[in-house]
Order: structure tokens, then sequence, then C-alpha cells
């Protein structure tokens, strides 16, 4: 359905009413990504290899976000996630360091699980941000957007390259 | 201090302790974008002048959001927040639409508002993603990042521009 | 069942067993109101027409504490919301400005949704106060009653009007 | 000030700045009720003689809503609640039972607590509504109202009687 | 399965997927207990024949616990409870007072209830502490232990006597 | 004082009034365990020195329910925390295995934080019994208890040993 579904005939915002769509299995993949300085790569990668660990706090952050996207969002419906995921990957170029983070949500119910992978995404980052401002506030979060959704009656969808 | 603070002797992630730090007024803005499409940007912009409002709905979410940031945020004080505001401005050239968010937060307490603002931001946005994405799902959220800070010992911050 | 069903054999509350409950289709709709003074009706209703809108942030709130209701009510069992609405109507008659909210809300479970539907009208009102309560304290809030409700082994349930 | 305070100059709703608001402190109270039949009546006195307490769930569901206030209603500030208290009082006449519910709230800050008082009158009223209406739905609830506030700069406020 | 099963291929946390799993009837007993003195044991006593209720005011925390058990414990699925108990037991001898509490949970889902028994009996434990401790601040809480879990493919669990 | 000062004049809970309290620098220690069988322990061990790590993933979840506390027990006051630290230590003899739990936490508040540092060191109780549970449901959390705290009016306390 191609319409700002979520407005009600007052015109007024609306959870919308999903009573009829059928219950099946969904998913979707969302990323964002972090852009930290020379200091802050190091300290984080050189901590993964001890044990501090902020890749594992930020995990944590969004797995739990995930969680909480229905009380985030305001027109979201609440969900009952059988699966989150998180992975990492840097991106090393020419002086500038990237970490890539990639998010999996999978439910079985009546609305897809676009914004959990997407609010795991940024959740993900931000708490990145905050263990890491102490260095450098420069940093820079995202693009963040959805990499791929299945299920549901609007079909399936791939994102193609962000440029 | 130029240290990943978060982390306590063991290694592991712990709330720095700010028990010493100055009770000061602190403020913070943030920026974030959502890049849509032209039927998206056409059909927000004429609800705005009805009474559909997609950014009335968003800012209340990012409000919400950022009085929950030490919820959301594993390692983030909480703090008493004296205000946030939220406002918007639509950049339309060559075909993309893009509405810039802006957020600003202020406190009276012992740590900064920086992820206040930041995580305002993101749900702002997430918020007009999840509004529109009927219409399609491949809008681009961000970059999202700190424009400034003023207050605390680690003095002010102000981004120089992202390009 | 005519019982105060929410205690255990001990005395005690606890959350009512439904396990045994069928899984169906359910619906509430709930009432409440805010009477206000006249100042306060002129503010709100000029800020529709413009961009200020009292009514759409408190329509949020209502959406979004709907969702919140388990957590805000004990006994209350945990429900997938399938969809939430909420309308507004004034009444103005001899120098008495009275807001009237209606909730609607629907669930696919093995409880009813009539706390979602008072939850969601008791927020709205809340908000509402809130938003004006700088020009006048003393509005009134109510009453909130349940106005209908379908679905379930205790029947259809249509209230009488209040005097 | 007699102004809808929580538009910002976009016309949108923003958490007004209390920075310069001075702490001091402030006390709100709120009355609230629940009319309910004689049967409930009678069954809610006689538990409270034995163990099962339909007001006691209810007065802790008060508390707990008390210090969710800000997360309820989105444009209230956070305040360190110092005192919650939630008193019952019983008024029977000619075949009609109504709960009195009147809730007391204190802080040191820089907004008052009105809404805290009167989130808490709401939530112990729908609590008694949800742990009763197996028997009845036809309870009403409210009006719910601001009884008195103390501190701040717009003054104390003492409600006339509701008619 | 005998696995760290939590932990995704890069070796950190992930909420695993349970998407292929049966949804089946679950249930969980788990126990926990809180040592007092002399004197808190007979005020929380003489407290329940009068209306002074410590042990309603910790069911109650416990049960609304339950229901947040997968916003606490960050692995945690989310899942629709069905049934929630708590009771109580004093157990005096040789001048030692310990109020035994057994919590009962129950579910048609995914995943089983064990951690929404144990996080309930959690919070009764320390509810009963939290009231208590103006007292004396020498309370002990626990063991706490899982006594039984029911559905499922791992089958059922009994657990054999604390010694 | 020695009562339960959490009961108002009707014999229910109230969240006591602690306005007239000083506002002073605060500090709680706690301690919990969890006994786990060897195969847990080789796999928590091995797991830290790898990157799977369910300390860390407890120890967050510590630190996020420390913030929560006055969420989960009713009738705690809301404190800004300061600092939460939590930390872990390995107790192998006689073919037990032993994780000792230890929590830290600070403010400058008008109450103690007993309390968040017990629900912190539940918390992490939980988590790591969530994380290990399919291993072996047999694990036993605690004793928990308070170890040490200062400020306030009724003075610093210390524990003697738990026998």
């Amino acid at each position: 359905m191609s319409d700002l579904t979520h407005f009600n005939q007052q015109g007024r915002a609306q959870m919308v009413d999903v009573t009829n769509k059928e219950t099946t299995f969904r998913t979707a993949a969302a990323a964002s990504s972090v852009r930290v300085n020379q200091e802050i790569y190091e300290k984080i990668t050189a901590g993964e290899i001890g044990k501090g660990d902020v890749l594992g706090v930020a995990q944590v952050a969004g797995i739990m976000a995930a969680k909480q996207t229905s009380t985030i969002i305001p027109m979201c419906h609440p969900l009952p996630l059988s699966g989150v995921d998180v992975s990492f990957e840097w991106i090393v170029k020419e002086q500038t360091y990237t970490l890539e983070i990639a998010t999996f949500v999978k439910t079985t119910g009546k609305t897809g699980v676009e914004m959990e992978a997407l609010t795991c995404a940024s959740a993900v980052a931000l708490t990145v941000y905050d263990m890491c401002k102490a260095i450098d506030k420069g940093m820079v979060i995202g693009p963040t957007y959805l990499m791929e959704k299945t299920g549901g009656k609007s079909g399936d969808f791939t994102r193609e390259n962000i440029e």
C-alpha cells in the first residue's frame, strides 16, 4: 500500500490496524557505521584482543534496544522477536577508520522487523560513540539504512548500494 | 582525559565515576537527517499543511527518547534534562529531498548531554522512517553527529563541517 | 466469572492464569475527557489550524501508553496490540469547553484490551492537562470509562450512557 | 506565564527550558475516584479485612506510575521525587459506592509535581478497575483533578470544589 | 543442546534464534528467600495481621519484574506470560527467621520461563529487603534457584535439594 | 529510625518522605555469586580468553539494572547514580566452581544506594544463569547481601562474614 498509513481519518497519527495481516516469518537486516579517528580505532581493536570490549557492550545495547523498539518508535507494533544478531567489520583506508555495523532480526508476526533492525543498529552506533567520546567527539554515525527484508505482503526488499 | 574511561581495572565496562565532577550547566546540539524520495517529501509536506503531521510525531519520539537515553545507552549516566528541542529543515535540490534534523538539549549536571542530543536525533529520524516506510523502504538516515557542546571540564566543542 | 480472580489462595495478588483461554480477536473502546476554560479551548483549537498541535502530542502519548499498559497496571497481561486509534471531539455549550476523547484498541489474544483502551484514554487526557496547565490548573479529567468491548468468553459489553 | 509554553518557534512541541527556574520544594495533591457496584464494594472491603488487598496493589501501582510520569507524559521533565503517598476513603450513599483516591507527591526540583500526582491517581484508579472488572465492567473512573499545589514561581493553587 | 548458544560466530553475544522452536506450553518454578532478624520477622508478621503488608508489596514487585524480564536480562526473549504467582512461607527455628519465596510462571511460547521465575523471585526478595532495611541491613537474600521447569525440547527439570 | 517506615497512617505502603534528609555522598557494595558446574566454568573462562564474554554481558546487565532500580523496587527513590562498577572472582575448590560477584555504586543524594548495589548484583547473577542454562539448569545464585555502605544519617555499615 502506497500511503501514509499511520494517519487516521481525523488526519492524526494512529498505530495502524494489522489485525487482518497474516502471521508469517519475517527478517530484516540493517546497516550503520561509526567513523572514528586513528587513536580510537587503535584503542578499540587493542581492547578486543585484551578484555576491554567496546564492541561487546555496543552489541548488548543493540540487542536490548531491538527489544525496546515499540517503546521508542511511537507507531511501531510490539513484536515477539525470535532472534537478534549484530556483527562488525572494520574498513580502514587512507587514514579513515570506519566501523561497519550489520544487524539481523527475525520474528514470526504480523508486521515486519525493519524498525527493530534499524533501531538496533542505531543503538550499537550510539553506544560506540558514548564509550569513545572522551577521546574525540568528532565521530560520525551512519548512514543508517535497511539492507534487506523478507516476508510479509509487501514482499522482499534488497537495497542497492549506498553510493 | 584521553582514555577509554568506561573500562575498570579488570578490563571490563563500568559506568565511570563522576562523583568529583562539578555540577554545571551543559548543552549539546546534534544533527541527523532522512533522505526520502519525491513522493514521501510531497506527502509529508502536504500533511503539515493539513493536520497529518509526521514531523510532529517524530518530534515527540525524539523528546521521549532523549529522556530515556540512560536506559538505552548502557554506560550513560542518568541526567535531569532541563530542556529538549527539535527542529526541521528541508533541503531540496536536484531531485534529492533531505529532511535535516537538529536537536538541542540542556541540563545542569555532572556529565554532558551529547548522548541525549544524539539519541534524540536518532529517534526522530527512525520515527520518520517508520511512518513513511510503506511508501519506500530505501530512505537513508544520517550522517548523525554532534554539532556542538558547551560546559564541562573538557570544554566547548564545535564541529567543523561534514563534507 | 464473578470473583476477584486476581487473588491467590494465600489471599494475595497474582497475575491470573489465562493459559486455557482461547486466543481470539478482541476490541475495546474507552472514553475520557478534559474540561478546560475558554482561553485553553481557543489556544488549542487555534493551534490545530496552525502547526502547534496539543492533540497531536496527546495522541502519541496515548498510543505509547496503550503499549505500556502491562508495565503500568500490575496484574495486566502483556498483549500484542494490533491497532490503536484515538479521536477527539469538542463539546462547547454555555461557557463550558469539553474535549471528548475516544480510544479504540484491537488485539488477537487471550485476554481483552479494556485496560489498554482505558490507559490510553487516561494518558491522552493527562497529556492535554500537562500541555495546558501553564494557563489554568483547574482543568478536570474524566469521567473515564469503558464504552464497549467485544470478544472473549465474558461476551460483549456496551455501556449505557453516563448521566 | 499564560501561554502554551510547550511549543517551539516552528510551532511544534518541545520540552520547555526550565534551566533558569529555581530549585525549590514543591508539593502537589490530586484526586480521582472509582464508582463501583455493591458487589465490588463488599468484596474489596471484605478483602481488606482479610488479606486480599485490592487497594494495596493499586497503591503500589500508583507509586510506581508516579516515578514513571516523565516517561508516560511526553513533555514532562524528569524529577527526583522525595515522597509519594496514596490514601483512600469510601463514600457510600443511596446505593452508590465510590472509592475516593487522594495522592500526595513531593520534590525539590525546578518544576512542579502536578503531573506526578495526577498520573499516580490515574494509575491507582485504573488498577482498581483492572482488579475488579471480572465482576462488573461498568465502573466509572474520575473525575480526576488537581486538589492543591505549593511551591514554584506560579505560586500556590487550591482547587475550589468540584460540583 | 549443550553449548553456550548465546554467542555468534564472531564470538560475541546474540539473542539466539528460536524461530524453529515449537510454540508449546511451558512452566517454571523458582525459589529464593530472605533471612531476617527477630525484630523484622515480628513486624512483618504483625503487619500481615493488620493492614501493613510487606509481602503484598513484594508480591506486586515480583509480578511486575517477571513481565520485565526480557528488558532486564539482555539475551532473554520476550514472552507473553499467561500466569504469574508468588507464595510465601516462614521457616522459624533456633533464632533464625527465614522467609521462603516460591514463584510460578506459565507461558505458551518458543522459549521457557526459567528466567521469568528467577527474576520474579529476585525482585520479591529485593523488595522485602528494601522495605525492612531501616531496621537491619544484615538480611541475606537467597540462595535463589530453579525448582522445576516443564515443557520445551530440553524436557522437564526438577531440582534436587539444596543442601 | 527503627521502624517499617514505608507504611503510611492507613497501614499501607508509601514511598517515604525524604525531603528533609541531607544530600550527601553515599556508597554501597553488594555481593552475590553463581555456583556452576565444571563444564560451565571451563566454557566461561575459555570464552574470556577468546572473545565470547559471558561476564562482559552480565556486567552490562548489572549496570543497566542498577539504573533501573527505582522502577523495579516499588518504594525505592530515584537517584542520580554517579558511578557503578562490577567485578568478578572465581573460587574453585574441591569440584565446586563459584563465580563471586561484587558491585560498587556511588551517588550524591538523599537516600542510600544499597538497593542499587543489590539489584545490580542480582541482575549480573541472573544474566550469567541465563547465558549458561543451556548447559545446566542446576546453577545456584547467591547468597546475595550488602557488604558495606557509607554515608547518610544511619551511618556506615560493614557486614561481618557470611558463614
